[in-house]
Protein backbone atom coordinates (compact mmCIF):
# COMPACT_ATOMS: atom_id res chain seq x y z
CA UNK A 1 0.00 0.00 0.00
CA UNK A 2 1.25 3.36 -0.78
CA UNK A 3 1.36 6.19 1.51
CA UNK A 4 -1.84 7.89 2.51
CA UNK A 5 -3.10 10.64 0.06
CA UNK A 6 -3.28 14.00 2.14
CA UNK A 7 -6.34 14.91 2.72
CA UNK A 8 -5.92 18.51 1.56
CA UNK A 9 -5.51 17.05 -1.80
CA UNK A 10 -8.54 14.87 -1.81
CA UNK A 11 -10.21 18.19 -0.55
CA UNK A 12 -8.99 19.89 -3.89
CA UNK A 13 -9.79 17.32 -6.28
CA UNK A 14 -13.70 18.09 -6.78
CA UNK A 15 -12.59 21.76 -8.03
CA UNK A 16 -10.07 19.76 -10.84
CA UNK A 17 -13.43 17.43 -11.99
CA UNK A 18 -15.94 20.55 -12.17
CA UNK A 19 -12.98 22.97 -13.92
CA UNK A 20 -12.39 20.04 -16.42
CA UNK A 21 -15.78 18.96 -17.32
CA UNK A 22 -17.14 22.78 -17.53
CA UNK A 23 -13.85 22.94 -20.34
CA UNK A 24 -14.72 19.45 -22.03
CA UNK A 25 -18.36 20.45 -22.34
CA UNK A 26 -17.45 23.89 -23.45
CA UNK A 27 -15.27 21.60 -26.44
CA UNK A 28 -11.72 22.61 -24.95
CA UNK A 29 -10.09 18.69 -25.49
CA UNK A 30 -6.91 19.76 -23.95
CA UNK A 31 -5.72 22.33 -21.52
CA UNK A 32 -2.02 23.02 -19.68
CA UNK A 33 -1.15 23.17 -16.38
CA UNK A 34 -0.75 27.00 -16.85
CA UNK A 35 -4.27 27.38 -18.25
CA UNK A 36 -5.82 24.39 -16.12
CA UNK A 37 -4.52 26.95 -12.84
CA UNK A 38 -5.41 29.62 -13.86
CA UNK A 39 -9.37 28.79 -14.14
CA UNK A 40 -8.84 27.40 -10.53
CA UNK A 41 -6.82 29.57 -9.13
CA UNK A 42 -4.37 27.45 -7.84
CA UNK A 43 -0.51 27.39 -9.63
CA UNK A 44 0.57 24.63 -12.06
CA UNK A 45 3.23 23.57 -9.94
CA UNK A 46 0.74 22.40 -7.45
CA UNK A 47 -1.85 20.95 -10.06
CA UNK A 48 1.25 18.95 -10.94
CA UNK A 49 2.25 18.04 -7.21
CA UNK A 50 -1.99 16.76 -6.63
CA UNK A 51 -1.75 14.71 -10.01
CA UNK A 52 1.25 12.71 -8.78
CA UNK A 53 -0.34 11.20 -6.37
CA UNK A 54 -2.37 9.24 -8.60
CA UNK A 55 0.21 8.65 -11.90
CA UNK A 56 0.94 10.81 -14.78
CA UNK A 57 -1.63 12.12 -17.16
CA UNK A 58 -0.08 15.55 -18.93
CA UNK A 59 1.68 14.70 -22.00
CA UNK A 60 5.01 16.75 -22.71
CA UNK A 61 3.80 19.67 -24.93
CA UNK A 62 0.00 18.43 -25.04
CA UNK A 63 -1.09 19.40 -21.64
CA UNK A 64 -4.33 17.48 -20.14
CA UNK A 65 -6.67 15.68 -21.64
CA UNK A 66 -9.84 17.63 -19.96
CA UNK A 67 -12.52 14.96 -20.48
CA UNK A 68 -10.42 12.14 -19.87
CA UNK A 69 -8.64 13.41 -16.77
CA UNK A 70 -12.31 14.54 -15.27
CA UNK A 71 -13.32 11.39 -15.80
CA UNK A 72 -9.83 9.57 -14.22
CA UNK A 73 -10.53 12.10 -10.74
CA UNK A 74 -13.77 11.13 -11.17
CA UNK A 75 -13.67 7.74 -10.66
CA UNK A 76 -11.09 7.85 -7.78
CA UNK A 77 -13.55 10.06 -5.59
CA UNK A 78 -16.09 7.07 -6.38
CA UNK A 79 -18.04 9.85 -8.10
CA UNK A 80 -19.08 7.00 -10.97
CA UNK A 81 -22.19 5.85 -8.99
CA UNK A 82 -24.39 7.32 -7.42
CA UNK A 83 -24.88 7.67 -3.29
CA UNK A 84 -28.09 7.99 -0.92
CA UNK A 85 -27.63 10.53 1.34
CA UNK A 86 -29.52 10.91 5.04
CA UNK A 87 -30.80 14.45 5.64
CA UNK A 88 -31.52 15.22 9.63
CA UNK A 89 -33.43 18.64 10.58
CA UNK A 90 -36.08 20.08 8.54
CA UNK A 91 -36.10 23.17 9.86
CA UNK A 92 -35.33 26.10 7.58
CA UNK A 93 -31.85 24.78 7.01
CA UNK A 94 -33.15 21.62 6.43
CA UNK A 95 -35.52 22.41 3.59
CA UNK A 96 -33.21 24.60 2.04
CA UNK A 97 -31.00 21.70 1.86
CA UNK A 98 -34.24 19.61 0.61
CA UNK A 99 -34.73 21.77 -2.08
CA UNK A 100 -31.12 22.59 -3.07
CA UNK A 101 -30.38 22.74 -6.89
CA UNK A 102 -27.08 22.67 -6.80
CA UNK A 103 -26.62 18.36 -5.46
CA UNK A 104 -25.93 16.80 -8.96
CA UNK A 105 -29.35 14.07 -8.55
CA UNK A 106 -27.06 11.49 -10.51
CA UNK A 107 -24.51 12.03 -7.37
CA UNK A 108 -26.02 12.47 -4.36
CA UNK A 109 -29.82 11.50 -3.81
CA UNK A 110 -31.10 12.68 -0.55
CA UNK A 111 -33.11 9.04 0.51
CA UNK A 112 -33.92 9.96 4.10
CA UNK A 113 -34.74 12.54 6.08
CA UNK A 114 -35.74 12.94 9.95
CA UNK A 115 -36.99 15.49 11.72
CA UNK A 116 -38.45 15.62 15.39
CA UNK A 117 -41.00 18.21 15.22
CA UNK A 118 -44.18 18.82 13.34
CA UNK A 119 -42.61 18.04 10.04
CA UNK A 120 -42.87 14.43 10.10
CA UNK A 121 -44.89 12.42 8.02
CA UNK A 122 -44.86 15.15 5.31
CA UNK A 123 -43.36 13.85 1.87
CA UNK A 124 -40.64 15.55 -0.14
CA UNK A 125 -40.05 14.43 -3.22
CA UNK A 126 -41.54 11.16 -2.44
CA UNK A 127 -39.29 10.78 0.74
CA UNK A 128 -41.25 10.68 4.02
CA UNK A 129 -40.01 12.54 6.59
CA UNK A 130 -39.31 10.00 10.04
CA UNK A 131 -38.82 10.70 13.53
CA UNK A 132 -35.01 11.46 14.41
CA UNK A 133 -35.51 8.01 16.82
CA UNK A 134 -35.85 5.60 13.50
CA UNK A 135 -32.54 7.05 12.55
CA UNK A 136 -30.49 3.95 12.97
CA UNK A 137 -33.28 1.31 11.12
CA UNK A 138 -33.92 3.28 8.12
CA UNK A 139 -30.53 4.31 7.70
CA UNK A 140 -29.65 0.67 7.97
CA UNK A 141 -32.44 -0.81 6.31
CA UNK A 142 -31.64 1.20 2.70
CA UNK A 143 -27.51 0.91 3.43
CA UNK A 144 -26.52 4.61 3.17
CA UNK A 145 -23.48 6.01 4.13
CA UNK A 146 -23.88 9.59 3.51
CA UNK A 147 -25.52 11.88 6.33
CA UNK A 148 -26.12 15.57 6.74
CA UNK A 149 -26.45 17.17 9.99
CA UNK A 150 -28.82 20.06 9.80
CA UNK A 151 -29.80 20.32 13.15
CA UNK A 152 -29.12 22.86 16.24
CA UNK A 153 -25.70 22.47 17.72
CA UNK A 154 -27.52 20.81 21.03
CA UNK A 155 -28.48 18.18 18.80
CA UNK A 156 -25.84 17.61 16.67
CA UNK A 157 -23.82 15.26 18.67
CA UNK A 158 -26.95 13.21 19.42
CA UNK A 159 -28.06 12.63 15.80
CA UNK A 160 -24.02 11.77 14.39
CA UNK A 161 -24.45 9.13 17.07
CA UNK A 162 -27.51 7.38 15.59
CA UNK A 163 -26.20 8.15 12.12
CA UNK A 164 -22.91 6.29 12.70
CA UNK A 165 -24.71 3.20 14.54
CA UNK A 166 -26.96 3.12 11.49
CA UNK A 167 -23.65 2.94 9.39
CA UNK A 168 -22.84 6.03 8.14
CA UNK A 169 -19.04 6.87 7.36
CA UNK A 170 -19.22 10.65 5.85
CA UNK A 171 -21.18 13.23 7.44
CA UNK A 172 -21.72 17.20 6.09
CA UNK A 173 -22.11 19.36 9.32
CA UNK A 174 -24.06 22.42 9.34
CA UNK A 175 -24.03 22.98 12.85
CA UNK A 176 -22.02 25.14 14.89
CA UNK A 177 -20.48 21.98 16.38
CA UNK A 178 -17.57 20.19 16.89
CA UNK A 179 -18.76 16.23 16.14
CA UNK A 180 -17.29 13.73 18.00
CA UNK A 181 -16.97 10.71 15.41
CA UNK A 182 -14.52 7.42 15.39
CA UNK A 183 -11.62 7.83 12.99
CA UNK A 184 -13.57 5.54 10.09
CA UNK A 185 -15.94 8.40 9.72
CA UNK A 186 -14.89 11.56 7.63
CA UNK A 187 -16.66 14.29 8.76
CA UNK A 188 -16.59 18.27 6.64
CA UNK A 189 -17.65 21.36 8.05
CA UNK A 190 -19.95 24.05 6.05
CA UNK A 191 -18.25 26.89 8.28
CA UNK A 192 -19.86 30.33 7.34
CA UNK A 193 -18.13 32.36 10.07
CA UNK A 194 -15.11 30.75 9.28
CA UNK A 195 -14.90 31.82 6.05
CA UNK A 196 -15.69 35.41 6.69
CA UNK A 197 -13.65 35.58 9.16
CA UNK A 198 -10.90 34.80 6.70
CA UNK A 199 -12.42 37.49 4.47
CA UNK A 200 -11.90 40.25 6.62
CA UNK A 201 -8.46 40.01 6.38
CA UNK A 202 -8.60 41.55 2.97
CA UNK A 203 -11.08 44.43 4.41
CA UNK A 204 -9.34 47.52 5.31
CA UNK A 205 -10.47 51.40 5.86
CA UNK A 206 -8.73 51.62 2.50
CA UNK A 207 -11.80 49.69 0.96
CA UNK A 208 -13.82 52.33 2.35
CA UNK A 209 -15.65 54.30 -0.84
CA UNK B 1 6.32 45.77 1.40
CA UNK B 2 6.74 41.62 2.07
CA UNK B 3 5.54 39.15 0.01
CA UNK B 4 2.10 38.57 -0.24
CA UNK B 5 0.63 35.44 2.77
CA UNK B 6 -0.62 33.14 0.51
CA UNK B 7 -4.29 32.98 0.75
CA UNK B 8 -4.41 29.12 1.93
CA UNK B 9 -2.35 30.30 4.97
CA UNK B 10 -5.15 33.07 5.51
CA UNK B 11 -8.16 30.89 5.51
CA UNK B 12 -6.91 28.68 7.99
CA UNK B 13 -6.14 30.99 10.24
CA UNK B 14 -9.61 31.46 11.98
CA UNK B 15 -9.35 27.78 13.04
CA UNK B 16 -5.99 29.06 14.57
CA UNK B 17 -7.87 31.58 16.20
CA UNK B 18 -11.14 29.19 17.38
CA UNK B 19 -8.93 27.23 18.55
CA UNK B 20 -6.51 28.97 20.37
CA UNK B 21 -9.55 30.34 22.18
CA UNK B 22 -11.44 27.24 23.17
CA UNK B 23 -8.05 25.92 24.91
CA UNK B 24 -7.56 29.92 26.58
CA UNK B 25 -11.39 29.79 27.76
CA UNK B 26 -10.73 26.54 28.99
CA UNK B 27 -7.78 27.71 31.02
CA UNK B 28 -5.29 26.43 28.92
CA UNK B 29 -2.57 28.89 29.08
CA UNK B 30 0.38 27.43 26.69
CA UNK B 31 0.63 24.77 24.04
CA UNK B 32 3.48 23.33 21.98
CA UNK B 33 3.15 23.27 18.10
CA UNK B 34 2.45 19.14 18.44
CA UNK B 35 -0.59 20.26 21.26
CA UNK B 36 -1.65 22.46 19.09
CA UNK B 37 -1.44 20.31 15.94
CA UNK B 38 -2.97 17.74 17.54
CA UNK B 39 -6.11 19.95 18.29
CA UNK B 40 -6.68 21.03 14.65
CA UNK B 41 -5.75 18.77 12.23
CA UNK B 42 -2.56 19.58 10.99
CA UNK B 43 1.18 19.05 11.55
CA UNK B 44 3.42 20.81 13.25
CA UNK B 45 5.45 21.92 11.05
CA UNK B 46 2.68 23.45 8.85
CA UNK B 47 1.74 25.38 12.00
CA UNK B 48 5.23 27.04 11.85
CA UNK B 49 5.16 27.61 8.85
CA UNK B 50 2.33 29.29 8.88
CA UNK B 51 2.72 31.75 11.77
CA UNK B 52 6.13 32.07 10.13
CA UNK B 53 4.61 34.59 7.81
CA UNK B 54 3.73 37.21 10.75
CA UNK B 55 6.56 37.16 13.01
CA UNK B 56 8.10 34.35 16.06
CA UNK B 57 5.59 33.63 18.34
CA UNK B 58 6.69 30.36 20.18
CA UNK B 59 9.39 30.39 23.08
CA UNK B 60 11.64 27.97 22.83
CA UNK B 61 10.85 24.89 25.42
CA UNK B 62 7.69 27.08 26.34
CA UNK B 63 5.32 27.10 23.65
CA UNK B 64 2.57 29.41 22.49
CA UNK B 65 0.97 31.78 25.10
CA UNK B 66 -2.60 30.48 24.04
CA UNK B 67 -4.29 33.88 24.64
CA UNK B 68 -1.75 36.04 23.78
CA UNK B 69 -1.68 34.40 20.47
CA UNK B 70 -5.17 34.21 19.66
CA UNK B 71 -5.65 38.31 20.02
CA UNK B 72 -2.30 38.54 17.68
CA UNK B 73 -4.16 36.18 15.34
CA UNK B 74 -7.48 38.21 15.51
CA UNK B 75 -5.85 41.18 14.94
CA UNK B 76 -4.36 40.47 12.04
CA UNK B 77 -7.56 39.17 10.33
CA UNK B 78 -9.30 42.42 11.51
CA UNK B 79 -11.08 40.76 14.23
CA UNK B 80 -10.96 43.36 17.01
CA UNK B 81 -14.15 45.41 16.00
CA UNK B 82 -17.28 44.39 14.81
CA UNK B 83 -18.72 43.75 11.12
CA UNK B 84 -21.86 44.91 9.28
CA UNK B 85 -23.60 42.10 6.57
CA UNK B 86 -25.98 42.56 4.30
CA UNK B 87 -28.06 39.06 3.73
CA UNK B 88 -29.77 39.15 0.28
CA UNK B 89 -32.29 36.56 -0.33
CA UNK B 90 -34.86 35.69 2.66
CA UNK B 91 -36.25 32.10 1.06
CA UNK B 92 -35.73 28.67 3.49
CA UNK B 93 -32.13 29.44 3.02
CA UNK B 94 -31.52 33.36 3.98
CA UNK B 95 -34.22 32.57 7.03
CA UNK B 96 -31.52 30.06 7.93
CA UNK B 97 -28.53 32.23 8.10
CA UNK B 98 -30.84 35.47 9.59
CA UNK B 99 -31.62 33.17 12.61
CA UNK B 100 -28.16 30.88 12.71
CA UNK B 101 -26.58 31.30 16.03
CA UNK B 102 -23.15 30.42 14.83
CA UNK B 103 -22.26 33.64 14.18
CA UNK B 104 -20.89 35.65 16.56
CA UNK B 105 -22.85 38.52 17.15
CA UNK B 106 -19.63 40.83 18.77
CA UNK B 107 -18.02 40.05 15.21
CA UNK B 108 -20.64 39.71 12.61
CA UNK B 109 -24.17 41.49 12.60
CA UNK B 110 -26.63 41.31 9.85
CA UNK B 111 -27.21 44.78 9.59
CA UNK B 112 -29.25 44.95 6.29
CA UNK B 113 -31.56 42.01 4.53
CA UNK B 114 -33.14 42.27 0.94
CA UNK B 115 -35.45 40.04 -1.28
CA UNK B 116 -37.50 40.32 -4.19
CA UNK B 117 -40.29 38.52 -3.08
CA UNK B 118 -43.27 38.81 -0.73
CA UNK B 119 -41.23 39.14 2.81
CA UNK B 120 -40.45 42.64 1.47
CA UNK B 121 -41.32 44.79 4.84
CA UNK B 122 -41.03 42.09 7.23
CA UNK B 123 -39.16 42.86 10.50
CA UNK B 124 -36.12 40.36 11.46
CA UNK B 125 -34.48 41.27 14.80
CA UNK B 126 -35.61 45.00 14.34
CA UNK B 127 -34.10 44.66 10.55
CA UNK B 128 -36.92 45.75 7.84
CA UNK B 129 -36.28 43.51 4.97
CA UNK B 130 -36.03 45.67 2.21
CA UNK B 131 -36.57 45.05 -1.94
CA UNK B 132 -33.58 44.07 -3.84
CA UNK B 133 -33.77 47.11 -6.16
CA UNK B 134 -32.63 49.06 -2.77
CA UNK B 135 -29.19 47.00 -2.52
CA UNK B 136 -26.73 49.43 -4.12
CA UNK B 137 -28.18 52.74 -2.05
CA UNK B 138 -29.23 50.90 1.25
CA UNK B 139 -25.43 49.19 1.46
CA UNK B 140 -23.61 52.33 0.44
CA UNK B 141 -25.79 54.55 3.24
CA UNK B 142 -24.73 51.89 6.01
CA UNK B 143 -21.02 51.36 4.53
CA UNK B 144 -21.36 47.71 4.63
CA UNK B 145 -18.21 45.74 3.06
CA UNK B 146 -19.44 42.28 3.46
CA UNK B 147 -22.58 40.43 1.74
CA UNK B 148 -24.15 36.95 2.06
CA UNK B 149 -25.75 35.85 -1.49
CA UNK B 150 -28.37 33.49 -0.26
CA UNK B 151 -30.85 33.71 -3.85
CA UNK B 152 -31.50 30.86 -6.40
CA UNK B 153 -28.20 30.22 -9.28
CA UNK B 154 -29.85 32.70 -11.61
CA UNK B 155 -30.12 35.59 -9.82
CA UNK B 156 -26.88 35.57 -8.25
CA UNK B 157 -24.57 37.39 -10.40
CA UNK B 158 -27.17 40.05 -10.35
CA UNK B 159 -27.36 40.52 -6.38
CA UNK B 160 -23.33 40.05 -6.87
CA UNK B 161 -23.01 43.10 -9.06
CA UNK B 162 -25.26 45.75 -6.82
CA UNK B 163 -23.42 44.31 -3.79
CA UNK B 164 -20.08 45.43 -4.70
CA UNK B 165 -22.17 48.80 -6.71
CA UNK B 166 -22.48 49.51 -3.44
CA UNK B 167 -19.14 48.61 -1.87
CA UNK B 168 -19.66 44.91 -0.49
CA UNK B 169 -15.51 44.13 -0.87
CA UNK B 170 -16.18 40.49 0.61
CA UNK B 171 -18.89 37.94 -0.65
CA UNK B 172 -20.19 34.66 0.99
CA UNK B 173 -21.70 32.99 -1.32
CA UNK B 174 -24.35 29.86 -0.60
CA UNK B 175 -25.47 29.85 -4.69
CA UNK B 176 -24.04 26.74 -6.88
CA UNK B 177 -23.10 29.61 -9.39
CA UNK B 178 -19.44 30.95 -10.25
CA UNK B 179 -19.61 34.70 -8.99
CA UNK B 180 -17.81 37.20 -11.80
CA UNK B 181 -15.90 40.08 -9.50
CA UNK B 182 -13.51 42.50 -9.63
CA UNK B 183 -9.74 41.68 -8.19
CA UNK B 184 -10.31 43.63 -5.23
CA UNK B 185 -13.28 41.65 -4.22
CA UNK B 186 -12.83 38.58 -2.25
CA UNK B 187 -15.30 35.65 -2.16
CA UNK B 188 -15.66 32.59 -0.43
CA UNK B 189 -18.18 29.38 -1.70
CA UNK B 190 -20.00 27.58 0.50
CA UNK B 191 -20.10 24.47 -1.80
CA UNK B 192 -22.02 21.34 -0.33
CA UNK B 193 -21.16 19.23 -2.69
CA UNK B 194 -17.75 19.80 -3.03
CA UNK B 195 -17.53 18.70 0.46
CA UNK B 196 -19.78 15.60 -0.33
CA UNK B 197 -17.46 14.95 -3.52
CA UNK B 198 -14.22 14.25 -1.56
CA UNK B 199 -15.68 12.60 1.37
CA UNK B 200 -17.18 9.49 -0.89
CA UNK B 201 -13.41 9.17 -1.92
CA UNK B 202 -13.15 7.77 2.03
CA UNK B 203 -16.45 5.55 0.41
CA UNK B 204 -16.11 2.09 -0.56
CA UNK B 205 -17.69 -1.63 -0.21
CA UNK B 206 -15.47 -2.09 2.52
CA UNK B 207 -17.59 0.51 4.56
CA UNK B 208 -20.44 -1.69 4.36
CA UNK B 209 -21.47 -3.00 7.31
Amino acid sequence: MADPIPDIVIRRLPVYVRTLQALADSGIVSVSSDELAASIGVTAAQIRRDLSYFGRFGKQGKGYDTDFLAGVIARILHLDRSWDVALVGFGNLGRAIAHYRGFVPSLFRIAAIFDRGEHVGERIDGIEILRSDRIVEEVRRQGIRIGIVAVPAAAAQDVTNRLVEGGVRALLNYAPAVLKVPASVTVREIDPVGAMQSMTFYLNDDTAS
